[in-house]
């Protein structure tokens, strides 16, 4: 382990986290809120945290994987903690574990939350929690990267740990680049989505923070009813459209950039991901309908919201799914382990993963049948090698491994099965909402500071796509090597 | 496909069907019951249905992969609808779908009810009911062979398709002679069993019938409170330990008897399930000291008894663990999944395929941190091959995907967390006794003709792991090939 070139990055992290604390600052200005003092005070912690650790020289700027892989894993945790100041210093989040597991959910984007009444908190501090899920959204290393090319080597490795998806696109050779063209795209999506929100007829503050909830796929809201409380046909199609849009590759958007229009339907992933949402919809639409709502558009209005909210792991909300049959439940819960695409902000286990995890399973079936044929598993027209299906297989089990052992902690809050699984699955998979207790129109603030903890540890888990937090927990992982 | 010597074997297993079933016409006969002219007349339908397929002549006897699974397949539901005439034709279970879900339940060994009201049933249907765990624990289509040789060729391939866990072990070259040597331990066991009950102050009948269900980890009762009703501390032990027995690997006990009494000790995967039933038992029994029980030793003695019987997928109860904490409920519910070890007559994914798939983690996290390395995953001192492996990765992922398909088609009753998502493991691991509705002091009774016809099938899956039921499925299955 290169220590030394870890903590320096780790310093410079902490110092783009002051920096990108702000925006929100000048939101608290602006409307003279309460928290000014909190974010300023903040703002100065984090940056005198940060600059001592930039400023250590190490002997050697090589990085390896390890290293990568520590530098997300300890970033993650601690934007998570400095990012929990505003909250906590404002009074808004009295309690540590409470404000550093919002922050956490902000910054992995996964919108679940502990607070039980969010409107009328002051301007600023609804600013910063949504602002995290932006910034979140797109990997804040990989943004460290984007202005900071300096660091150079091994930040492919960084971006490989962080970038959700077994197959990190590298669209042009620079790393730096790649990040840049993609922020860029990002950017774009962002300001298209606020100005629409906006001719919707959303207030700018409104649109502002749907906007950062869904294209960074997180879902905190400034109203205590999330989407639902506008009752706004237009601003949940447009919503509906920008969540499904960034629970796809953003490298797709590019390659339509480049005169490339019919590119996601060429993609395989995309069509996997696009087929999943139809059938869900139609599924809990036929299942909702004379049920739940009276009018099929009813049905079909809520479904859609719902399944490419939770599909991309938005957990953005307009109707109680809480009171919905089991069936069109089961599909959700089902939704949540899918997640977004390989490349997109959404977090969970990846289409690209159950695609091949399906192919693989024929594979199988084929083999009894013709134990001595040869069958090779083609993705996009290629065959896919060996090791790359083993790697997929193993994260799944992983993820299983690291779901079951989360429920089991938190059974121990002896809550309903549906509290106790579901916070576990919406957590991991960086949904937000979940059933039961934490269901829609519920939230996280009864469960015990063990089970906070713990959930906010599967965030970040599931956003750096499991390795990164349980490498830290191993021995070798701290050894040095030569090499 | 050769259809004739598939249907041929298909016979053979329906007369060895009529003849299994005299024993409960001796028992009929015996209590005078009212079941007597039931068990005539299946016998009689039975054997009808077997004879004419028995003479069937083919012109090649070879029998190939495809030709196993496909005997093993519709043996396993030829034997449960045949097996389902004395319920029906009694009056027992008048149902035709309810009495196809109790012979499913009983030949494979899960032991899931659907009768609310057991005491009083006629003693030949009752000991049928458990005989069928008898039958199903060592696999049928085994006793064939064993009782057959002539079939020769392609038995492996059945053994292979039915005998549970990974690696079916042939104790000695032929196929016949192993299916002998375990066939004998199994019955030293059985007769075991039923004298030490007998001892412990139990009836000749329910020493037999709790034995039926103890060897074949199989769960039926002929008491509504199941093995609870007694409330006898020595029947409890004695049924703990060999149910514990019954859900290693039955070669271990071969090794014993040629002189490695220290064999289980040396076997990695025994090792694996005895470590993994010593810390579920000491977990629940904190969980439930104080909680549930207010004495440390009554708290050790029920989840002992429920830890294995759960883990050796026998289903039997002595306490109502719905009543249990969360924590203890999670803890069983992980059990349903791990299930007996390879070689024995448990159920659900095994031992062994755990320990690898912990294993393939480990590794998977180990190359992370050394990219260049190459490890290779060691078993019992010898290094696995990748092809084995990623053969376990896949079952797992297939295990999974049949049980959330399962669970999404018994969510349409619209039923509970609990019920829903238990039901489909406690049926799929041929568990019996799951939580909620089908709990530990319920049954499977209320559910839909749809979902008991999903779960039987689940039982049947889930005894032949997975494979052949549905390979029934796809196309090219059936097609003919020319080798």
């Amino acid at each position: 382990m290169n220590f030394r070139v870890v903590l320096r990055v780790l310093g410079i992290i902490l110092v783009c986290e002051a920096l990108l604390m702000l925006p929100s600052l000048v939101v608290s200005v602006y409307y003279r809120g309460e928290d000014i003092a909190a974010f300023g005070s903040s703002i100065l912690i984090t940056a005198l945290a940060g600059i001592p650790l930039t400023c250590i020289r190490a002997s050697k700027n090589d990085i390896y994987a390890r290293d990568g892989f520590a530098i997300v894993a300890l970033g993650w945790i601690l934007l998570s903690l400095f990012g929990s100041l505003p909250f906590v210093i404002s009074g808004a989040i009295p309690s540590h574990i409470n404000a550093f597991f919002e922050a956490s959910s902000g910054f992995t984007t996964t919108g679940a939350s502990i607070l039980t009444q969010i409107e009328g908190l002051p301007k600023g501090i609804l600013f910063w929690r949504s602002f995290t899920h932006w910034v979140g959204g797109m990997g804040v290393i990989v943004f460290t990267l984007a202005i900071l090319p300096s660091i150079g080597a091994g930040s492919l490795q960084m971006m490989k740990a962080e970038s959700p998806g077994p197959t990190p696109g590298k669209i042009v050779p620079k790393v730096a680049e790649t990040a840049k063209i993609l922020y860029s795209i990002y950017f774009a999506i962002t300001i298209l989505e606020i100005i629409l929100l906006r001719i919707a007829g959303l207030p700018l503050f409104d649109s502002a923070i749907h906007t950062f909830g869904t294209v960074g796929t997180g879902g905190f809201s400034n109203m205590n009813s999330s989407v639902g409380s506008y009752n706004n046909l237009t601003v949940e199609i447009i919503v509906t459209i920008f969540t499904f849009i960034c629970g796809a590759n953003f490298t797709l958007y590019y390659q339509m950039l480049k005169g490339d229009l019919c590119a996601p339907f060429k993609d395989e992933e995309f069509r996997f991901y696009l087929r999943t949402v139809i059938i869900a919809i139609i599924l809990i639409t036929i299942n909702l309908y004379g049920n739940v709502f009276s009018s099929i558009w009813e049905s079909l209005r809520h479904s859609s919201f719902q399944v490419v909210s939770i599909i991309s792991t938005t957990g953005y909300v307009t109707s109680n799914f809480e009171e919905w049959g089991m069936f069109s439940k089961i599909i959700l819960f089902m939704l949540m382990f899918v997640g977004g695409c390989a490349g997109s902000t959404g977090g969970a286990i990846k289409n690209i993963r159950f695609l091949l995890l399906f192919k693989v399973m024929k594979r199988e079936l084929m083999q009894v049948i013709h134990p001595k044929a040869v069958y090779s598993i083609r993705f996009g027209g290629r065959a896919v090698n060996e090791k790359t299906i083993s790697e997929v297989l193993g994260f799944f089990f992983m993820y299983i491994i690291v779901f079951i052992t989360a429920v089991l902690i938190v059974s121990l809050d002896n809550l309903d099965w549906a509290t106790t699984i579901s916070s576990v699955a919406a957590t991991i998979g960086n949904v937000g909402p979940g059933f039961g207790v934490v269901g829609a129109a519920g939230n996280y603030s009864t469960l015990s500071n063990l089970s906070k903890i713990v959930l906010s540890m599967c965030m970040i888990i599931g956003r750096l796509e499991i390795y990164p937090i349980l490498l830290l927990g191993m021995p070798s992982f701290w050894k040095r090597i030569n090499i």
